[in-house]
């Protein structure tokens, strides 16, 4: 839909044909559309958007949007969306409006959705409990399938998903059925005979990114949440999974580029807060680089004495780096997928020992060769060679083991990549460097 | 489950203790355990596993098992295997099965399956068509609420997802219809009524990448797959997509390390391979770091008269590395995510520009102090904080365009991640530092 025709048709007051098309289009491009218009627009047409689909486009709206919209709603207009909103989209809508906005929601709530509410906002980020939803369809085991179906009837509109209806007991959760299931069975059969009793459920503490592996690893379209004390109190979807994995993986794309994550997109962050994620690790890795260069200056002699040593040292550097930042980006990446365990260092270090000695010997020859073109100085040519081996070797092995230690005691392994290798690295390859020129050229 | 009780089990031949344990086990868990059996226990404890999980759990194997298991089983388990598992599965099997597996699998399933998989093997890698199965549950568009239950109950077990239904009229796809909604409608309720009529689809030669940005875009639960004629072949559901978001997050971070991807774990994957993947990113690497080296030598005279110079190179090139890599990162991701297009690159070149200043006057500022205690040489402490700003401000810039205008030529921007900026950034801390020292030095 052109955004320019929407807002002329909306200034003509031609409602019927906003209406029409508002009719047509999807929930989540609806909340992109609305995205682009003022505001005085934007109140206008979520008013004509359709009663069934209003909750859903508030739920897909930015938070911006969502706060200007609650500040104009009148107590009977917040009632009905508040009616018809997920509780799991409630709750990430409370999370971020201002405080005064916070209470005017709750006061239009039910008792009993408020104590929910509130609940819901107690549990830790990036934890399962705030991230679930406590709308779910939940059976008796002595119910058969058409009396299922019929409950599913009268009570499943309301629900998130009721792909997965869990059967419980006292609360506590003894089955899973699904709708599949529901569907295909005879009307007769009974719940006990039909539910899966091996369930996979998680804790209202654990964490979201175990919450997403388990959806990946069983193909699950939603998990069950259970208190303390084991009781059912929600499920996640399939959908937040999604956002989940997104949202784990960017943030340890992030990390790996030395930056404090952010939940905010780039441009939805100030300047002062990009600012503020990455000074810290500059100034870390900063000060660590200044041990490369006091490693230099012992080293005078030998570049006062043959100054064309210098010129090698950036390309020492790089290469050392990029190897290192190779091994440990792989490494990392096999961790977060639970590819690779502790346990398998000794299996790493050997394999990475053996690609360093292939990828140094390619690095070396094809260097060497260059020099010997450019140069004709056989001895120049081996101590760059020499040294290349070394570089290549060392920041592979560095590259891969340090990760793996870091998630030993349990430190993010992400921050172990190529940044911090790199100047790590730094110091190996200048070591190196000058102790096989010195020797070579005895300096 | 204990591998070792497990096996113990086996070998006494306490087949139905064991039949009890694969009775309650997931479908996955069962693959895992069976992954850890020698090959004679994994052929005797497959043929344990209940008839109506063996499919699932084949499935969920890596294709050595599987290799191994078709190369095995009779004619008579093999057309059974094949006619419980799900036609993306089957596949997915035959492109990693040695080509005269491929033969006997093709012989065993029925002429309409073959001519089927052979269209399906033959779609592009990476694309819509190559990770879509054929059985979905299709309407008609006169059918009442009731009759399309009663279609399903018929059919529907055998279909991978029924969750989403498709209102189909001469293979045109004219409809949608959720599980839900058929669970929840009034019985008497013709699916005219009831379709959603705006379809979000794809075709065969999607990118399955753009697939996953719909299913998260849209909360999807299956996509349909259109051929050129429009006409329905397909469906993708979101199980697959969670693969392939968790595939192409994986495939970036692995480019943006300057390694060639592999679709293969990292210990799938072999030593030579390995070394394969890095080897042409170091060497263009390495070569481009000679132009550093190269502009080093040009400034010989002013380290010779000032050697300390020399050993500020690695702090400054890290620096500059850094910064640009952390722009880079954040942009190559906003890109992937589609949160950054080409059309906003100015107002992120301002938005870095004015991150830059305030990051490069901390490092100022920060190192200037240093020097001036270890030091007490203003004119030193001068000349890094100079040159720091200046790397921070070029390689920042450096770092948010060319991604930016990698995506505009529809190059992967992935690949102008941290090690080729780090290695242009170089370039122009070096400048930039010679510079300030020779004119402030006088030298």
């Amino acid at each position: 839909m052109n955004r320019d025709i929407f807002v002329k048709l909306l200034q003509q007051r031609q409602f019927k044909a906003v209406r029409s098309i508002l009719d047509v289009m999807n929930e989540v491009d609806i909340a992109l559309l609305l995205s682009e218009l003022e505001d005085k627009e934007l109140a206008l047409a979520f008013r004509l958007i359709p009663k069934d689909k209003a909750a859903e486009v508030f739920a897909n709206m930015d938070s911006s949007m969502q706060t200007y919209l609650v500040e104009i709603f009148t107590e009977k207009e917040l009632k009905e969306l508040l009616d018809d909103l997920y509780m799991d989209d409630t709750v990430d809508m409370l999370e971020e409006l201002p405080a005064n906005l916070v209470g005017r929601i709750l006061d239009a709530v039910s008792a009993s959705d408020r104590v929910k509410i509130n609940e819901l906002l107690n549990y830790p980020d990036d934890s399962a409990g705030s991230i679930m939803t406590t709308e779910y369809v939940s059976l008796r085991k002595d119910m058969t399938v058409a009396q299922s179906m019929a409950h599913i009837k009268r009570t499943g509109i309301h629900k998130e998903t009721i792909y997965t209806c869990y059967v419980t007991e006292q609360r506590k959760l003894i089955g899973t059925v699904s709708a599949k299931e529901l569907m295909t069975e005879d009307d007769d059969m009974r719940i006990e005979e039909l539910m899966e009793k091996e369930i996979i459920s998680v804790h209202t503490h654990t964490d979201q990114e175990e919450v997403a592996r388990l959806f990946r690893k069983y193909d699950l379209i939603a998990i069950p949440v259970l208190d303390e004390e084991d009781l059912m109190v929600g499920i996640v979807t399939f959908d937040d999974a999604m956002d989940v994995m997104v949202e784990e993986a960017t943030e340890d794309i992030t990390k790996m580029a030395a930056i404090n994550p952010s939940e905010k997109t780039y441009f939805e962050t100030s300047v002062l807060t990009h600012a503020k994620n990455r000074i810290p690790w500059l100034l870390i890795l900063m000060f660590t680089s200044i041990i490369t260069g006091t490693i230099i200056t012992r080293y005078e002699d030998a570049f006062a004495a043959i100054p064309l040593l210098v010129s090698f040292i950036p390309m020492l550097m790089d290469t050392g780096g990029n190897c290192g930042s190779q091994s440990s980006t792989l490494i990392i990446r096999g961790i977060a997928l639970s590819q690779i365990r502790f346990r398998d260092i000794f299996r790493v270090i050997f394999k990475e020992f053996r690609v360093s000695l292939i990828v140094g010997a390619v690095l070396a020859v094809s260097n060497g060769i260059r020099i010997m073109i450019q140069y004709q100085d056989f001895n120049l040519a081996l101590v760059i060679a020499l040294s290349l081996i070394g570089t290549v070797v060392i920041s592979k092995m560095v590259g891969c083991i340090l990760p793996l230690l870091a998630s030993k005691v349990h430190l993010d392994p992400a921050i172990m990549a190529s940044p911090l290798i790199t100047t790590l690295v730094d110091i190996f390859s200048i070591l190196i460097y000058f102790n096989v020129a010195t020797h070579l050229f005895n300096l």
